[in-house]
């Protein structure tokens, strides 16, 4: 089964999904399988991370815009932006898609963990996740 | 088919599962197919990598402890300990789930490629990683 | 459907192979699934990338080679040359592995994205790609 979400993020940061994947993995009845989900998108991403305490997300999101400032001398591709090759590097440097098993009609997922989408962008954008399970 | 494996890791680095991995592959008895890995935690990840020269591996882990140190005043995430924040960047730096096709009843590795679970915590735990068959 | 294909590289850098992957999509004539790539090297790479602006591509390969410099002290592991423990750095840092569903018998890319291999050496190399769909 393959269905297409999309989400709207509110801005720059970690944006939780768990629910809306779940959703789907309901909707799809499978008992055991896998669940893989894909962004289309170069300038968003998807991590897997603690959905426990904010303060370790709060954290990622200040190290990564700290390892990739925007404004950086070396960029050439700024036409769309100061976010805009930041965007690209946090991407590449984090998941395009994920693959998630399915055990006993829920993603498998670790007590602590939660599925995000990374907005990398300044602004609220609307996101496609493709999400495929078998 | 679906497995959940419980690894001991020795402590922080890098610890080689391609043994493991390739055991459940020749319990399924899969010809051809796909084996998704998927760990269940924030502070530990997988990743492909050398299989000879145990100074590959050895850098990788000195390079990564050097990209995300301990103690750095960013971190606000503090509570369990220096390791726990550098733990949580180390995991989305690297991946928590991996595809890889099996070919002739075996794992589609290439000649060098081992598969690594990285423990990011200083100290032993217990790791569970879900394998998927199909 | 498991195929293997031998992409020649022409030396560091993000090498297109969107179409390479499209035509394997073809063959297995698969109306809706999931591709699944693995590469089978430690010092290259996959990722998905803006595939229209040519200048976002060299930012980033010239911000990753800054990340990741040559003739780091820090490197012990340097007998096949200075390119080649950088390589296996920049390789754990992006994919390894990448599931893309298929829909409507094409890959699910958005419109902006392409399926690049990344090669870390400097010099030109054959580097395999097994492609599963399922």
């Amino acid at each position: 089964m393959i269905r297409e979400l999309t989400i709207r993020t509110p801005g720059q940061g970690l944006h939780e999904i768990t629910h809306d994947i779940r959703a789907v993995v309901r909707e799809a009845g499978a008992r055991e399988g896998l669940c893989t989900l894909f962004v289309r998108h170069t300038s968003a991403s998807l991590t897997i991370q603690e959905n426990a305490d904010p303060s370790a997300r709060r954290d990622l999101e200040r190290w990564l815009n700290r390892l990739v400032p925007e404004n950086d001398p070396l960029y050439t591709h700024t036409a769309e932006g100061p976010d805009d090759m930041p965007s690209h590097i946090k991407a590449i440097l984090t998941a395009t898609s994920l693959g998630i098993p399915i055990l006993n009609g829920d993603l498998a997922l670790g007590t602590w963990q939660g599925i995000y989408l990374w907005e990398h962008r300044r602004a609220s954008h609307h996101r496609r996740i493709v999400v495929h399970i078998a």
